[in-house]
């Protein structure tokens, strides 16, 4: 088990789970069924006790799940088995219920020590909430690699010089020295250029699309796969209010060892109420991340197989700071998880 | 090698064997070659022992069968090699023959030791024979689970009142104790109901089809993976002859370790000379078969990958009584194989 | 490891690698990129030392391969990095270059130690120089079979009789003793065949196609992998000038231990201008190889899984007498090449 257990995932955006469509999603290798009631929200475990029959399978009736198989009822709350029509209910006829919230449009999963799941926990994406109707889009994208290898390829952006010439990468990112900072268990990685012409997206909101520019490209890494982007440029000398400015976040949470469901939006200071520009922004970087990051991601997983990147000796880079800062913390807090659960417990007697 | 070989298994239905129509199936893991030559009926490992090119790629001439690469040929009633073209005919030139019987419609294949194949241990299906044309229907359906998976789901009827709720259950298994019995290897489950209405396919054969019948549900099991079902219903307090009865077979025949040969077959005492209804009859039952049972196992085996239910503690009911019970006599029986297969032979000097 | 390293592999037909189209192919187990730069040739491993990323997802410029995920540029000469737009360049940013030439129309790599690649040890195949343009042709049919079973296939005719009865074989073969000999690290397998009937694509080709003939055919294996065919007729009696002769490769080179690059020709001494012969020669052959051939030994691999055929015990028959030669000397020469990786070095100081 390579994965953290103590944290919020991703699960899934809120308008995935509609009243009555329940949703089976498999994060960190722990099959999860996701349903709506009125204001409720429950995930528990997708998988009977009884039989180990997926529980996806069967009914949902308000906050109750029914098996498909052979009819038992537990409740989304607790987890406990509410009815067994073929004899008395026992304390093994208990499933897992995950602590389960909406923020920001999103729904959050915690896996680890229920009594350890505090929301204030959650990374603060407020920018989603006050984004207007046509400044923001989204997406979700499953892909066949380590929820890693994702997240090397955002916490070093240098690639969009070379992945995303056209539109996201134009070279000032290459051109500039990152700075890289943790930040307790985060990593904070921003590169500011200055006299380039704006990136390919932003170019025509220049006064002159030619013109020197200052931009910023800035990350904030939490774990385990939360990413906050900010990417703006504004010409030459004046202040970041006068030029366009981004917010972004990218996601990855990991589905298997080998797959992550990887979620993204965008939202934008600029031309915030056109429809039609906003739904080409939202289209291109569907492009961007579905036709150039993925194959690519896929391709270097491919070429992994069940090893993992460090196992094989790669040439880091200085590019490659941010990412090994943030694979270092991941690595820490996982070990502390590890001890923590060889620990005796706190209330044992003496 | 978790199968049973001392036992006949059902390989195919006799109408899937056509005169020079040879078939290959997998059974219990081993590649095995059935053909016909007049009355006879052959059944040889499916492999050529000069370089295991599968013979079902020659051709059958006669009680022969010839490799398609060499040219080498196989008696399929000996295994013996009958022509080597390239030299002498030595012992090493042999293949398993197995032997193979035709009973009540089926091709029975014995995996054991030939010595001990007696024809007469297959269990008696008759009602095969015995069935009107318009009274019968059949099937086969691959699937991708372990053969335990299946007899546990027919062992245990109560499935049917869920997965099965408009055709097949309506409730009344779930209300009804199993009466579980061994009978020497065998294990025969019965549910007797009554004062419920009867089960929906069997609704419009009594006089109203709301009113309080007796319904029955018999299963004899067989190891290994045979199973005779006898199911009907009669108004309240009057005898089975005056309802509808129906003598049905489920037999799982194992492929592999995950994947399984599922034959089923149905007759009936009521209408039968209605070919519509009959066919009718026969695509319900597939229906359900195929579109409720089949998914429902399958996610099962998926959800267990390459571990056995019982090592994931599955928290038991008394709806498990009979396949728990058939699940031990196989293991017993297995054991035994093992046993005489380290024992020294019988025949070896004191 | 299974396969040899110090050898020339058949890598492709020249003309798959046009000027620009770049050619991922995996040999050995390795992924290498082939790309040509006017009259150079280069082959380089097909992943970026520093993160893996397949280079063939980069851009070719001249004789430089620019990696598509960060820019890092490789020359196909060396395999030194040219340019990395990151910092420094540091000896861990260096990646294989194989020796690679081309020869008989035949793009050859060499997967061992670079100084022991030397391009006379490349088999004869001037054949296919001479050849003229409507006596020859070609193909390439990827299989996913190990190649020692490809190459068995070939070290033993005899199949032709049973698999290709109505074009290459018709018993002939059978009915001869083959002459086995080793040369050196070859083995010679000669038929010859005296009043029999010519072979099915030859018949038309005598005086009479039912009269007696002496036919030849001659195979030489190189390790590994590479066979070189002679296969022809002539009224008995008479000299093979007065006949019809055909030269021949099959070269199986090794992807996986379960796949194989099979490459095969065929050049003739007849109707040596008549296109639409050739046409229908080639696709004759094509269709023997990719519908009789191909399927089988598929099978084969199938049957076996991940067990070598030797491990199976198989019956061996006199017709294997040619390929058990060239498996004993391939494994002397895997054998070999294993003592030399552990010797001590040949400088070390005494």
């Amino acid at each position: 088990m390579t994965f953290l257990r103590n944290c919020w995932y991703f699960a899934a955006w809120a308008d995935e789970l509609g009243e009555g469509t329940p949703l089976s999603r498999r994060i960190i290798g722990e099959a999860i069924l996701f349903w709506r009631h009125g204001r409720a929200l429950h995930a528990v475990a997708d998988s009977c006790p009884h039989r180990l029959a997926p529980l996806h399978m069967g009914q949902i009736e308000g906050e109750t799940i029914r098996c498909g198989y052979h009819g038992l009822e537990f409740s989304g709350a607790t987890g406990r088995c509410t009815l067994n029509p073929h004899g008395a209910i026992t304390g093994a006829l208990t499933i897992r219920a995950y602590p389960c919230v909406e923020r920001h449009g999103i729904i959050w999963v915690w896996t680890g020590e229920a009594e350890r799941a505090d929301p204030t926990a959650i990374p603060d994406m407020g920018f989603i909430d006050r984004a207007a109707e046509h400044a923001f889009s989204k997406g979700y994208m499953h892909t066949a690699a380590n929820h890693k290898l994702l997240e090397d390829n955002i916490l070093d952006l240098s690639h969009a010089d070379y992945l995303h010439p056209h539109t996201l990468g134009g070279g000032s990112i290459t051109k500039t020295r990152a700075h890289v900072e943790e930040r307790g268990d985060t990593v904070f990685v921003q590169w500011l250029s200055t006299g380039e012409p704006a990136i390919p997206i932003f170019r025509c909101e220049m006064p002159d699309p030619d013109m020197a520019t200052d931009m910023w490209t800035e990350v904030l890494w939490h774990p385990d796969g939360v990413m906050l982007l900010r990417v703006g440029a504004t010409p030459e000398g004046k202040p970041r209010e006068d030029g366009v400015d981004t917010w972004n976040a990218h996601i990855m949470t990991p589905e298997t060892e080998g797959t992550t469901h990887y979620f993204y939006c965008n939202s934008r200071t600029y031309r915030t109420d056109d429809a039609a520009f906003n739904a080409a922004m939202a289209a291109g970087l569907r492009q961007a991340f579905e036709t150039e990051d993925k194959p690519m991601i896929e391709a270097q997983q491919r070429a992994l197989g069940a090893t993992d990147l460090f196992d094989r000796k790669p040439a880091l880079l200085s590019i490659d700071n941010g990412s090994t800062r943030a694979r270092r913390i991941h690595a820490r807090l996982l070990a502390e998880e590890r001890t923590a659960d060889a620990s005796p417990s706190l209330s044992a007697p003496a």
